[in-house]
């Protein structure tokens, strides 16, 4: 598993000539440290009586928060699994007529996969996104910087997520998959936007000296 | 060392009640992911006849990307680092009038510190982001989309470690020093964002379908 190797070892092969982990993997690997921070805002908050009125909103983003946390950490090591996949459908034999055939199709497969994977992360990092902005609003004050950069991670995790799928997109010959799928990325896309701007405006207010 | 500990480890630490490490470690390791894939894409150039024309252009820019991940993996601590030393500044006595000078005196110093070490963070995210333009532009086309994901991931690690600058900058009394580095982190911001859509254009360009 990528996730128990020490971080620099992970930089490591990440900067290697070998194509797995990518992108795709960081992209996860973004969504994970970004719900890991709003994590930390809750954990920053929760047992504060300053904090008083919000400790049952923040214990509820926690549980939701590590969640997704996990998930992302699954899909760290899934994304470089379907990238693998990929490859080994390409390496199948294509000598005679039936293996074409049958090499096209585990192609296409796996290709499917692997675009499946990242759209996944996208979908994650809304539902962290909208954990960001709450902990944003209501979590310990300090601590609203960190908010601030677990928004801004889950936003270039959705993105870089985007782009792992639209380059498996265009490969792909089954055009039915291909508009409904990038018209999901598209949405997708337009959502996170917006929310990470809305979270960009509660965290400027928040940070205006008083 | 935060970077020798597993990835599943970091990310259990930062999801923790301690506040350190923080939004700002997570934004310099951002920083190391980006220029890790930039890293990545310039290794799967190298040495392949396909792109004998940039072979020259791709090492030169591996050596770089990989001296600014070094110097973001050292930031990593360096942020955790800081942010523990104006911890230890607000812990000092504060009985006495010297006591309580002494205090503020350290808490300004380690505070000040707090600022430059994101600032820094800044300064490479653009350095960095032009060598992922650069394999955006020339490196691997199979590659496109991690190129991409380093030039993402660098704009939100320039953007979170300017919300980290100016927390610290808010509280800080020196009008001279805020107001200068409010200036140059207004100023990095602009040319991060600019940087970012410039790569964004370059990859859609470089994935659409021929």
């Amino acid at each position: 598993m990528l996730v128990t190797k020490p971080v620099n070892q992970f930089l490591d092969e990440l900067a290697s000539s070998s194509p797995a982990p990518g992108g795709g993997s960081v992209a996860a690997l973004a969504g994970a440290l970004g719900a890991a921070l709003t994590s930390m805002v809750c954990n920053l908050t929760i047992g504060k009586k300053k904090y008083a009125g919000v400790q049952d909103e923040m214990k509820a983003i926690l549980v939701q928060a590590e969640d997704l946390r996990a998930q992302f950490t699954r899909l760290v090591d899934r994304d470089t699994e379907a990238f693998n996949k990929v490859m080994e459908a390409f390496s199948l034999p294509k000598d005679t007529e039936p293996q074409i055939a049958l090499r096209r199709a585990a192609i296409n497969e796996a290709t499917k996969e692997a675009t499946l994977v990242p759209l996944e992360v996208m979908k994650h990092c809304i539902d962290a996104m909208a954990l960001a902005q709450e902990v944003a609003a209501n979590g310990n004050p300090n601590s609203v910087s960190d908010a601030g950069v677990s928004a801004l991670l889950l936003h270039a995790a959705c993105e870089g997520a985007a782009l792992n799928v639209r380059i498996n997109l265009s490969s792909l010959a089954d055009s039915e998959f291909v508009g409904w799928k990038s018209d999901e990325v598209d949405s997708l896309q337009k959502t996170s936007k917006m929310m990470v701007e809305e979270a960009m405006e509660i965290i400027a207010e928040k940070m205006e000296p008083r």
